[in-house]
């Protein structure tokens, strides 16, 4: 303390003290009792600090010690060196930085409120979690990573698995006749990280886009963000009418069930939409999202696979057809395409998570993923047929379905009576306030008086669950 | 037969013959055999289809055999019902529809060229697969999709799992010091997404945001597509300079150590940072995207730690802090801002896969995560120090590089001599002609003239690749 003139920081640093036993390193000790000083303001701003040996000889320390220290504060900004003149204590240091003394102060936080994990009746699309293979998936998702050729934990290529890639190939080709390699194939994690890719690979930006009216909102509202024109084109009974449309980039179609209606297109509407394709040279997007639920009859063609003009682009997903949990769906691309999905996927990085990825690819290839479509066919087509009866039981004279050939839901229309007393929207709000989750077919069109109805999910509830949402909602619906 | 007369149709249809002993139902084969007969020709189009009642007789099957096996040629669009005239063969099938007879034809799904898994040296911010904790891993894995309490197949929570959202929270408390509850974490699927999440809860479209220069490439291009101005401001040994920015929107900032300089900002311009935004009224972003990855010292406070605004959000991912396979990070935001960030996610469904998230959230609250991380920063400070000798032994007098403090790369220079042969870019492009990966710092710039410059990695490899990768660049570099 000799060398240097006791000024208020030299009693300020007098007073440290270092504990040679302690868990914690002299250098950090050091640091800590420094910076305290200054945050509790022992140590005025701008004051000059000692030099290193000085101090070093002061403390008994190392000069390492004490330069580490003293590096470490300069960092921080609580010191700064000045050209000749060794270190001093920042001079502006404002009252804001003191609230970092508080961190010692208990701090509570507070669980999240986990609310009710199973879904509402009717919701559509909802998954039964009581059927779910839990065991099953969790064996391979843990042999998946134990497995020394599917760790990957150091990389990940930005178009997806390759097992997984390869293992989509041979599903399309078996199930919907799909003649494509694993390179066409894009790994996504859901419906709108794939419209953005679609957007940058193919450019769509300033553009027009064709939809279906009613549709899928995700599209329409992602699609507008990133500054795509939307052209809505209303469906009939037959799905989306190409007699109807006019020249665009792209059309998104559903022709296997139309969502949400759940109209087939016929083969000749088809073959017609192939043929706008030629005409204006533009591209289809053919959303095939739950074509593996098929419960009668086997399904139509493809676009993709009708098509000789190379303009077909194919979309699926797994979140309806095994779990939404994994946001995994893929593209399929023409060849003279793949180079531009490529390039996009390159530069913005994966869109998937690779966690799920080989275990999946494993659960296809192995054939369990065939069996489990099998099982829940059987159990959502059982539950289909419950909701019509529980419907005709509890709802007649209010609401109308019929048995469809597949899907999660059916699309009920409202009777006569009904109609005259309330639209599907007021239905819609008053299920809600009962714990039922009803969407009004209208809210899904662009045009101001949309097709009247209301979605009934039915594959995430049994038949005592269906029949007893049925008697509720009568309930809301008489008087 | 006798019941309606013998026309080519009636002649292709007498030659239907039903396996009864057959795996396939009756009204399957009969709608297959139809099938190939209309796709083949041999009925003709436009040709009328004997009644149901008649055929039903003729081919010794019950009527509802023959009408489910029409309605389903109807659906398709083989057939179609004429008013009161009973059912035809679709009068229009053009050539391409017989592509689908083609389904049988042999396809060959060729695997995907799996190419090398293990990063090139010096690839920044790579993981070597080596040090991962596999085993663990696959056992929490397992764990979390067999245990009933994570089993939420049927759901998933827009904002993340609510077990991962309670860790992130005490992870930042004891790690950085936040102050944050569970419910101002949004858990993010990458930098690309939550930029998105971004500039749709933020409102950024047609505003301003401030990025440093150089920085992070994802940032400007994401915000670019969306609509967002960009306006770089020049990065200096102490980071982005608030003395330089004008009035914006948002500011994105690295301040614990930028990318990819690796400067640390010291306290006194965080402070003049938040006074920037207090007089603007702007937001500002916190990116600590390798925080956890400090060797020596302790680190400055956090900005959103300093800041008593409520206008200072901050991001972290654990793709560089546990593995970028995941495509998992998180946002912190403001409880003002909380609502708006939950109305984009209901709208837009969940950024992120749920499949790793219960298992993270176990991985973090049993205390093997921070585990995992103290044992990466031995290995990767290490590992600097590695490289810094190799680059010593090897490069001297061509490139230059200094210890950090943290980090997973060091940012070398090039040496007067080097300089005055060539730039970091053809360097670079060099490096990778000779399978290295070594990014040129001004390809991170916006401004023409950037900083010169080579980042190199170190996290993904051993002392003895980094010598010998130190030892090709050399060979490179000299003549």
């Amino acid at each position: 303390m000799s060398k240097f003139n006791m000024s208020t920081t030299d009693a300020a640093i007098a007073a440290i003290s270092l504990d040679r036993a302690g868990a914690a390193p002299l250098h950090v000790q050091l640091t800590s009792q420094l910076r305290d000083m200054i945050l509790s303001g022992r140590i005025a701003p701008g004051g000059r600090l000692p030099g290193s040996r000085a101090f070093a000889g002061d403390l008994g320390v190392s000069r390492i010690t004490v330069t580490t220290s003293m590096d470490q504060l300069v960092a921080e900004g609580f010191a700064e060196g000045r050209h000749g003149k060794g270190l001093f204590v920042a001079p502006h240091l404002p009252d804001t930085s003191l609230k970092i003394t508080g961190y010692d102060e208990p701090f509570e936080i507070r669980p999240i409120d986990k609310g009710r994990s199973a879904p509402l009746p009717f919701q559509p699309a909802a998954h039964d979690a009581r059927l779910f293979p839990h065991q099953e998936w969790a064996k391979l998702l843990e042999q998946a990573w134990r497995n020394a050729d599917t760790r990957t934990a150091s990389g990940i290529d930005p178009s997806g698995h390759p097992a997984l890639r390869e293992a989509i190939a041979h599903h399309l080709h078996e199930w919907r006749g799909l003649r494509c390699q694993p390179t066409q194939v894009f790994v996504t994690a859901g419906g709108g990280d794939a419209t953005q890719l679609l957007i940058r690979a193919l450019g769509l930006a300033g553009h027009d886009v064709i939809l279906e009216d009613p549709g899928y909102p995700l599209f329409a509202s992602e699609l507008l963000q990133q500054g795509v024109g939307v052209v809505p084109v209303a469906v009939d009974v037959d799905g989306l009418d190409p007699a109807a449309m006019s020249e665009a980039r792209l059309a998104i179609v559903t022709p296997s069930r139309h969502y949400p209606t759940g109209v087939t297109m016929p083969l000749a509407r088809r073959l017609d939409l192939l043929a706008w394709s030629d005409r204006h040279q533009a591209l289809i997007l053919e959303d095939d999202f739950d074509s593996e639920y098929r419960y009668r009859g086997t399904p139509l063609p493809t676009l993709i696979g009708l098509a000789d003009n190379e303009r077909v682009l194919y979309m699926g997903s797994f979140s309806k057809v095994f779990t939404p949990q994994l946001r995994l769906g893929y593209l399929v691309v023409p060849e003279p395409l793949v180079a531009s999905f490529e390039q996009v996927l390159r530069e913005r990085g994966p869109l998937a998570s690779a966690v799920a990825q080989p275990a999946l690819a494993q659960f296809m290839v192995s054939g369990r993923f065939a069996t489990h479509i099998r099982r829940m066919r059987r159990v959502y087509s059982a539950r289909q047929q419950a909701l019509v009866e529980s419907v005709s039981r509890h709802l007649s004279g209010l609401l109308e379905v019929q048995a469809e050939a597949g899907g999660m839901h059916l699309t009920a229309t409202l009777s006569a009576a009904l109609s005259a007393r309330m639209s599907d929207t007021e239905v819609s709000q008053r299920a809600t306030e009962a714990g039922l989750v009803l969407p009004a077919l209208s809210s899904y069109s662009a045009a101001s008086a949309g097709l009247q109805g209301l979605l009934m999910g039915y594959s995430g509830f049994d038949e005592t669950e269906l029949d007893s949402a049925c008697a509720t909602l009568a309930g809301l619906l008489q008087m």
